[in-house]
């Protein structure tokens, strides 16, 4: 199933437009480019609905959120909706500051999201108002474990039910769920906390999975989650033998992603459906 | 030719002012840092006008243009224009939203500029408003074949003649000319199109080039792309080697312009002149 | 002592934030990440007090400083003073435009900085309004040389008492110092002046180090800029294996530093206090 769905993108090559941070935007472009799709960036309140108009994806990450691109993420999103198109929300740093937890939120109100990708923290920010945060990373405190796996799989179904749309908890232990079905996926690295953006990308690259497997929304969240979780872990083998550092390792990562196949995901996902 | 070209790149260091989008800024300023020159970038409008002024050049490039950055180009453009500074537009993603086709033509309106340099796709918009487009590439069905190249070539020349610039149009072939006289090059790699910023980052590697060569303005742009694509394709050959992807391809290509010197250009260069 | 400083921050893993420049921000992230430390980026003024808050240390770099970004620097500052937070101003391109040299300047008015690390033409435009500038470049006619060494730590010794910081002047030979006492570093490769951010990284990581190691200021900033320099020197000796370029000895740098320990700064740091 993933490695149809992975096919899909590279046949369909979506493009998928960003509104993004400046922090891992170069990054976010690229792992779209190696994942078989095509980035458009652009923020500005008066090309965006344009912009939106001729791609098949919306990806709004609220990460240096400012007074301009803000309206720029209601008014993509609104036509994104118009259109049909999926749209991805990466809440960074929900939590941190109002201006962030209240734009989120604000977002999931006005407009309809296919998908909600983000560390624990911003996730229970969002639902309930009370995650702790690290800043963009996700607070301990929170850490999904094997001991709280099914209160977090219960919680996360039950966001999804409130807002209709797919919740993505990534971490140690990803979940992957819609109001019914949990996807809970073992891929992923250590290593992958070590560079900026590996969040960033993922919300990119779900968009583009989304944008190419229409129908099969809750499918193409998990294989993107557990691509980037595979490649992370792929990445991380070759870090061994070369001994480089997280720079590198940044590059390793989207290199996977590049030269990922059907075949590789399907002997390397690991997943289990509750 | 090319050669000298290349050296006095080195031998002068020009200072190129860039304003330019978020999404490839970096890859723009580590371009310019490997070809031999110098970047400054810096975008709003109370300060364009002194920066453009310690500079030899300027770039503008109109990716992820906004309400701040438009103003800072024309303002910069006009005074690169006082000081005789070689001005280098680089439309990207004209004709994917009237505000940067509009954009774009007002520049050409407004400001003199040396080089024009897109795809097919932005240029045909710029020419004749008749551009497809993919976002920020080349709509397949603008693609510069050997069957269509000497139509595109006299579209090339009439468009550089109604705008007094040089055309830089780039892709499977490049074209580079004035009024008069057209480069066919025929250096890259379909893997330049796997990253993003190749584009970018070969505009603000001609504006290094235009400074460092200054009455040479057709020969400079030309060594600049022919430079590029050959480096491209010797970045290439590395990922023959290593297996890696288009990130790691990122590194390779502004590695090798690092280390390209006149001899292998000259021995790599691969053009006609009609 | 150094060696302790270092373990300090792998051990408190300090999260920084930093209002900076979009060219160099992804480096800034990953070098922050590398050194141990965490990184938030947040530029709108209505949320810069409250992630200056959950935040333990503050980096303001002017580099693409525009108007909205320019208050959120006073607004984090003061809040980030009222915290007793570590503060450091990097004042790039400082003399290159007035509006550079005046926000540098009003920052040092109206927030206490801790450190203020620059080259050698910018700190001289602060301190003197007197140097020269080739635009983010130091001017070769201000390079410090073992023959002004002298005059030069003087100089920086009188500007750390006038601003009552702790001066930073990176170049060839590197400078830290308070009122009293100097540290003269030679660490640091040339080759670090081909990739742009390596002032930009520094500056992030100097205040991740402060922040891990309060009440000793003046030698984790001193560290900070010794480890920078060692890594610089190390990753060239990989550079000279490979035969690499520029792009690539960027990877290498925030390698060295991911996988800088307490031996290997020991064993490699060049400094005399003076």
């Amino acid at each position: 199933m993933f490695s149809e769905i992975l096919k899909n993108v590279r046949k369909k090559s979506p493009l998928v437009h960003c509104i993004t941070n400046y922090v891992t935007v170069n990054d976010c472009a690229n792992i779209l480019l190696a994942c078989g799709g095509s980035p458009i960036m652009a923020d500005d309140p008066s090309e965006v609905e344009e912009i939106t108009s001729i791609c098949g994806g919306l990806d709004i990450n609220i990460g240096t959120l400012n007074k301009n691109t803000i309206p720029s993420m209601f008014l993509a999103g609104k036509k994104a909706n118009e259109l049909n198109h999926p749209v991805v929300l990466d809440p960074v740093g929900a939590g941190a500051s109002s201006l962030r937890t209240n734009t989120a939120r604000e977002l999931m109100e006005k407009v309809r999201l296919t998908v909600i990708r983000g560390n624990i923290s911003e996730i229970k920010t969002l639902a309930l108002g009370s995650g702790t945060t690290k800043g963009v990373d996700a607070d301990i405190a929170d850490a999904v474990t094997e001991e709280n796996l099914d209160e977090v799989i219960n919680f996360a179904k039950n966001f999804a039910k409130e807002t209709r749309a797919i919740i993505a908890i990534t971490g140690t232990i990803d979940i992957v769920c819609d109001a019914e079905r949990a996807y809970v996926i073992r891929n992923g690295h250590p290593m992958m906390s070590k560079i900026t953006g590996s969040g960033c990308m993922l919300t990119a690259m779900i968009t583009a999975y989304l944008v190419a497997n229409s129908g099969k929304e809750l499918e193409a969240t998990a294989a993107a989650v557990s691509a980037m979780g595979l490649c992370g872990e792929l990445a991380y083998k070759k870090l061994e033998e070369t001994k480089a550092g997280n720079s590198t390792y940044r590059n390793y990562l989207i290199d996977e992603i590049y030269n990922l196949t059907g075949e590789k995901l399907k002997g390397g996902t690991k997943f289990e459906v509750r």
